[in-house]
This record gives C-alpha cells, sequence and structure tokens, in this order.
C-alpha cells in the first residue's frame, strides 16, 4: 500500500498517533508542521484540518483525510486490524474512554499548560483551577485501573494510546504520579511497548 | 422494552442526550440530577458516571450504562437503526464532528462559562482567551456549514445533535450568530424539528 502521510509534531497529541501507527505496522511518512513557527496556520495545512491542530493523516490509496486524535486511532485501527475493538460492547466502552480523554483530560491539562507555562499574565486563580482539575482526573484514572489493567479491561488499546502520552508529558507540569499508583503502574507498562519507545521519537527534529 | 433511564439536568450537554432520545423514539424515563445542588458528586450517582458529568443513560435490557455524551449518542443510534451513519466513512466523519465538538467547542464555551459567569474573580485575559476561541470555532463551523446543509453532509445525524445545544446557548453568554450565516441558517433548521423543541424541554424543572 501506499505510506500513510502523518503530519505532526512533538507533543502529547502527536504521539497518540505515531505510536498508533508504529502499534499497527503500517507503512507510513512523516511530514513535520512546525507549530513552534505557526505552519499549522497556513493554508496548506489548513485544508487538511480547519481546525489548525496537529496530528492529521492521509491515506492516499483510499482518498482520505482524517483529524481528531480519537478518529485517527479508531480509522488506524480499522485500517490495520490492530487494537481493534473485539465486538460493540467493547467499541463503545473504547469510544467512552477515548472521549473522556478528548473532552476533560486533554484540554484540562492543556489549560493548566497554558496558564503554568505559556501565559503573558501569571493567573494563580486559573493556575489553581486546572491543577485541581487535574488531580480529580488523575483520580478517576486511578480509580479505574485499580480494577483493571488497561482503561477497557484486560487488554491494552486504543483509549489507553489516546490517554498515554499526556500523562507521560505530566513531568513538565511539575506534576509526578507517585499519589496515583495505579496510574503509574499503567504508564509503565506502556512506556515499556517497544512501538510507544519508537512512537514518541516521532517527529525527530534535529537539534539547532 | 424497559425504557432507557436518562439521568440528565437543564444543560447543552444534557440536551444533546434527550434530543436523541427523543429522534430516536425509543421509551426512556427521566431521572434529574440537580447539579445546583451538588447530585453528580454523590456516591449514587459517581456509580453511573465516575467523571459526575451529566447525562448518563442505563439501558437495562442490555445491562449497559453509557457516560459521554458522544458515546451515548452512538449507543442510541445503533440501538434504534435512528440517525445511524450508513457506511463505515460517514461513521468516520460523524465520530470526527463528534470529538470536534467534545474536544475543542464544549471545553471552550465551558471555560468561557466559567470565567464569564461563575468565576469568584473577574480575569480579562481569561475572558479575552476564551471569547477569543469561541469565535475562531465558530468561524470554523461557519466555513464548513457554507459547503453543506449538515456537519457531515447532506443528513441531519449525531454530529449536529452533538453541536447545536451548545451553539443554541451562545445568546446566555451575550453572543449572537449574526456574523456566521451558515451556522445561523443551520441552527434554524434544527431549532424546528419537533424532537429537538421536545427535548430541550427536559428535564421539566418546576419554578419554585
Amino acid at each position: 500500500m501506499t505510506p500513510i502521510e502523518l503530519h505532526t509534531y512533538q507533543t502529547p497529541n502527536g504521539h497518540k498517533a505515531s505510536i498508533m501507527l508504529e502499534e499497527t505496522g503500517l507503512p507510513y511518512s512523516v511530514h513535520v508542521v512546525d507549530i513552534d513557527k505557526g505552519r499549522q496556520h497556513e493554508p496548506e495545512f489548513l485544508r487538511l484540518n480547519p481546525n489548525n491542530k496537529i496530528p492529521v493523516i492521509v491515506d492516499p490509496d483510499r482518498h482520505r483525510t482524517v483529524f481528531e486524535t480519537g478518529a485517527i486511532l479508531f480509522y488506524l485501527a480499522e485500517r490495520s486490524g490492530a487494537l481493534r475493538p473485539r465486538d460493540a460492547d467493547e467499541a463503545l466502552t473504547t469510544l467512552q474512554w477515548t472521549l473522556f480523554q478528548a473532552a476533560h483530560l486533554g484540554p484540562m491539562l492543556g489549560q493548566l499548560w497554558h496558564f503554568k507555562v505559556f501565559a503573558r499574565e501569571r493567573l494563580p486563580y486559573a493556575i489553581e483551577r486546572y491543577e485541581n482539575e487535574a488531580t480529580r482526573l488523575l483520580a478517576i484514572l486511578d480509580h479505574e485501573l485499580a480494577r483493571r489493567p488497561y482503561l477497557v479491561g484486560a487488554q491494552y488499546g486504543i483509549a489507553d494510546i489516546m490517554t498515554w502520552p499526556w500523562i507521560n508529558a505530566l513531568s513538565k507540569l511539575g506534576r509526578s504520579l507517585a499519589h496515583t499508583p495505579h496510574l503509574k503502574r499503567w504508564h509503565a507498562a506502556i512506556a515499556a511497548r517497544p512501538a510507544v519507545r519508537r512512537g514518541i521519537a516521532i517527529p525527530h527534529i534535529a537539534a539547532d
């Protein structure tokens, strides 16, 4: 097959797609979208995703472009047969925890990142708001992972790949997993996967 | 069939589920979760959704509880046969725009709501941040709806039901659709649907 194009950058959302591609074994080519230089706002990229967010995949053989990481991961599971939910019930639970990441964990950690790292003004109220939300959401994941090895059950899958890169990046926000031992165990198990180690190295960006 | 339990309140996210149930014609019972009184934090509700958010559905005949509105809408489409994507390609595009709402429009308007309406402190930086995000996201929807009647194509569906209640609530944030004529046309077309008119009246909450 023609390699799938992966348009991405070195971010937690980018890593969801690169880890998934590594897990599937599908051939793919990497196209760096340098968001530090604002390349996601250029017309060429906006034709791929009007919402100016990486990652995006293009599957030339199917004439298909996909944005939103949850949709990308479900598409690649179908395309490859790898990590595909085994039945309708598992697909629904996978979608549920995919949405938990996409609608809660990702946006709230994203806001924490903004107010703690990027904001022009230091606003303690906003930082506290998102620190508290992060603590609450991590406690939910820890509680779930106390009862089963992975988010959807005994098997690693799409929902774990959605969530892992954001947990992996927590140390950059000055947070540890010391108080969430089940989440810490889950993080370590996934970190040891060869496909994950390869995925987080993508895209390779040469140091200046 | 045994009626589906809908645990909900008068909010845009609650309306996604009540509108969908009205569109499907499935029998359902309404269970009010008074978030003004903090009922979503009680153990009985947390057993339904550990993330303390309404709505949740329980389908007694299938022994299935579903949270996250995107998962609820896909489940109800499958359960009823109504508004079900017609093929894998349409299902993927539906998932993509469902995630656009769940991961961007919903969280960003939710933050705008917080800082403009609920926050203990008035923070112009935060309000401006989320006003700008709202303007950007509404422009994307307007651009898409200039090219097709509904978010996924010629047919009304799950992605529209995900998005409509948040657009419908914009006036409460002091925003109008005057500068997004295609979004305005789409909003009016959906507002005229009988199932939508019934859905936004749920739950009926008696005035004090």
